[in-house]
């Protein structure tokens, strides 16, 4: 370890290296964000200082940000955060009274009146009751309690706290965590550092990425051979795959999580983000109560909302929450504890959670401009969906299931023998080979496939529909050239 | 496991269980959210019900958090933020243009102009720029580089991230984490849930709570018989303890974790709040480069900051930052990865931290106000800190170190014999007993020196000293009478 440092004196190594850290944080991957994200951000510099490249803008349709790729903000919720930021425009005859009294009521839930306050570690008490009321309207008047309401920084953080506290044991008895191929990496990614098991599911992707039971139990049996499964995640309307489950499929995942004993974490925040028709959000809460007290009574589960996607796309606010149902209350108290130690979930991200879960009314001054300003994302969303779809599908060596909801589309793509050698070559994978020539050739920024999983010997690429309709139509098109050039390249 | 729901349906009990959770969790604790303040919010409910109480509110001196007790958010931070916030704002001539141009500047810093966006993982290019330049100005010019920077959630997501990188090994070779005692019950909870071990060293409370490195390496050399200790962690001014370390102190920290190859966490949220004559901050960083190149080219450090503290107190925004030095770039890159997975801290809370980096020039409209508001807030801190000093040690069985900085006092009660047999009959802890007893019959929420580690046999509480002056004379006033009381009540 002994080493000569460049003053001459000698020392021991550094403290902290790659062989001596924790090693369940360098199994941790995380792809929206990886080697493909880096490099694009390196182009965008080298753009800035007059680099010459076959494009003059870098397009990131890596990451579901609805406001970096243009997406204006909803009026009425920047309204009012700017109202609890600095309350002397309460004074403003510019903002409307709707705006004024939501601002007026969160500040005084606040403590000393303002949003500079730590909130109670669970979320502000009036606002978790708004969320209730929120869900119990969804949900038809299925009744949710305030005291089961978390709210979180983002959903991320309480999908990685309710991971915590199920995880535990070693060798055989570590705890297994049951997640869709493909999944959104945040899963894997905690999974890994929390020392768990990943216990793979995959989704059906001739049937529209369908989730089977039977393909869970094949996958539950398996790793019952080397682990402790307790707890399935899924993501309904899917990341990467758009899928939007139909009500039979959750009741199916409802009885089999209860047949087999596991927690159900239900990831629903792209629950607003639904845009084929026949197709319906229905939340996991829902049907479960729907299926009577044998399930509604026992089964236990957690749900998570987050305000960065839906119609709002509000992604720096980090603002969510998470239900849970039928947590045993000395487990609660264990999770109240828990979450209190990082003091509360940033206040203006659960001033906006209010705002969404607590919109304005019909009769109310902002409801109109309200109204139209959601109703044009949403329209626009379902618009793109479309779109996608049937611009990939006409390219020979792509294919591409309906985008049903959320806002990703998760195309297969064929890829010749040689670009595969090619990859082997280079020490990287054929998607990534894929991605990273786009990225220089085209400046598109996609992710590779095998970021998310894909079945053994299949490619795919995840792409935001976000970017604004003509330039997604540039990008769908420069994509399909790229794709066709590439593929003669290697034939 | 087999028991029987209350519809007749036999099942096999939960899931998650207490016995069945993650057992780090267990072990968490966080006494300044613990019991008391638990009670404290069910004597507040009490009151609004109109439950008869000895008083008519309740005070929180639990907590640093100071716009709960009253202080006023500084108008330039809270106007830029309103216009980041709602830039429509920015047309109107209400806001000085100094305002106007910092939002401008963070605006085009954010994807698609929108701080709904997510900003890079490691935080907004532009802030960390910022930061470091704040960071050479505060250490006479020592060069600070922006990719050491790292924004966070507050201070506390830094540490614990910090933390989850050094941790590693079972048995012996566990990694053991250095805390002083008293100490901030953050690093004792994190420590639990990473599954490390906790190595503390006892502050001196009869000289001011200083730090002895005599002590510090004799607590590590006891370790060493057990696990592998690490990581040595300083809080600087300290919590709960308020002491300012000598530059002396300092040095010797530096050259112990040198000589003993441990990594280096400061703690210096506080570093603006220091109020006692002849006290100093001195950054763990410039001492170390005034130490010259064998120590600033090899000691490995990370110091964190927060906007929650110092004048501004704006603990709701979760605004903060590490900086890391002498970090193993492989380490740095794994860094960098595992912040990625929770996408970025909120957006509104690096805007705020910007701002706390960057504040008015003495030739921009807001510099007379900014000026005006920050003094007043560190005068009357100050006075604060002297007033508590000076009551608490008119009173028999008090004993009360000088506040030199931070934002809490940390006094030495004696206790009656009875009062410890009391406690152990009831099952709890002496200071426990006592500050739930004061919380009871005067209204004032303290958290017990249990919860932050005191030498076996000695007792204290942990109080902000942020209520408003005349407040905090009357809370100072009822702790004395109760004090007295309560020995006269178990002598």
């Amino acid at each position: 370890m002994s080493q000569q440092a460049a003053n001459g004196v000698p020392h021991r190594g550094k403290v902290l290296t790659l062989d001596s850290m924790n090693p369940n944080v360098k199994r941790v991957e995380y792809a929206v964000r990886g080697p493909i994200v880096q490099r694009a951000v390196q182009i965008e510099k080298e753009l800035k200082e007059g680099v010459k490249k076959p494009f003059t803008e870098v397009i990131k349709a890596n990451i579901g940000d609805a406001h970096a790729m243009g997406q204006k903000p909803i009026t009425f919720l920047r309204q009012v955060l700017a109202l609890c930021s600095y309350p002397e425009l309460l004074e403003d005859n510019k903002f409307p009274e709707d705006a004024k009294q939501r601002a007026q009521r969160i500040l005084d839930a606040c403590g000393g009146h303002s949003i500079g306050a730590y909130s109670a570690s669970q979320g502000i008490e009036c606002i978790r009751q708004d969320v209730a009321r929120y869900i119990e309207k969804r949900d038809g008047g299925i009744p949710s309690n305030p005291d089961n309401i978390y709210l979180s920084t983002g959903a991320s953080d309480a999908i990685v706290t309710m991971l915590k506290l199920l995880v535990r044991g070693e060798g055989r008895d570590r705890t297994g965590v049951m997640i869709s191929i493909p999944q959104y990496p945040l899963y894997s990614a905690a999974v890994a550092d929390l020392g768990a098991v990943q216990v793979s599911y995959y989704l059906d992707e001739d049937k529209c990425w369908s989730l089977d039971v039977t393909e869970v139990r094949r996958a539950l049996n398996e790793a019952r051979q080397h682990c402790n499964p307790r707890v399935l995640c899924i993501i309904n309307p899917g990341n990467p795959t758009g899928q939007v489950q139909s009500r039979q499929c959750i009741e199916d995942v409802i009885k089999f999580a209860k047949e087999e004993h596991l927690f159900l974490m239900a990831d629903e925040v792209y629950q607003d983000n639904v845009y084929a028709e026949g197709c319906k959000f229905h939340s996991f809460k829902k049907v479960l109560f729907e299926m009577g007290p044998e399930y509604s009574s026992t089964l236990e589960m957690a749900s998570f909302h987050s305000t960065s996607k839906c119609y709002m796309g509000e992604c720096g606010f980090r603002g969510g929450y998470m239900e849970v149902i039928n947590m045993d209350p000395e487990v609660k108290a264990q999770l109240t504890k828990l979450v209190s130690v990082r003091l509360c979930p940033p206040v203006p991200g659960q001033a906006l959670l209010d705002l969404v879960v607590n919109p304005p009314l019909p009769d109310e001054p902002s409801y109109t401009t309200f109204m139209k300003e959601r109703s044009a994302v949403l329209a626009a969303l379902a618009e793109k969906a479309r779109l996608t779809e049937q611009i990939f599908n006409t390219v020979p060596g792509i294919t591409c299931n309906p985008v049903q909801g959320a806002m990703y589309t998760f195309p297969r793509i064929t890829l010749p023998q040689k670009a595969i050698d090619k990859a082997k070559e280079e020490g990287t994978v054929p998607d990534m080979l894929y991605c990273m020539r786009l990225l220089e050739e085209e400046g598109i920024c996609l992710v590779p496939g095998s970021g998310f999983g894909q079945r053994e010997g299949t490619f795919h690429f995840r792409m935001t529909i976000l970017p604004p309709t003509e330039k997604l139509k540039v990008v769908l098109e420069k994509i399909s050239h790229f794709h066709q050039r590439f593929t003669k390249e290697f034939s």
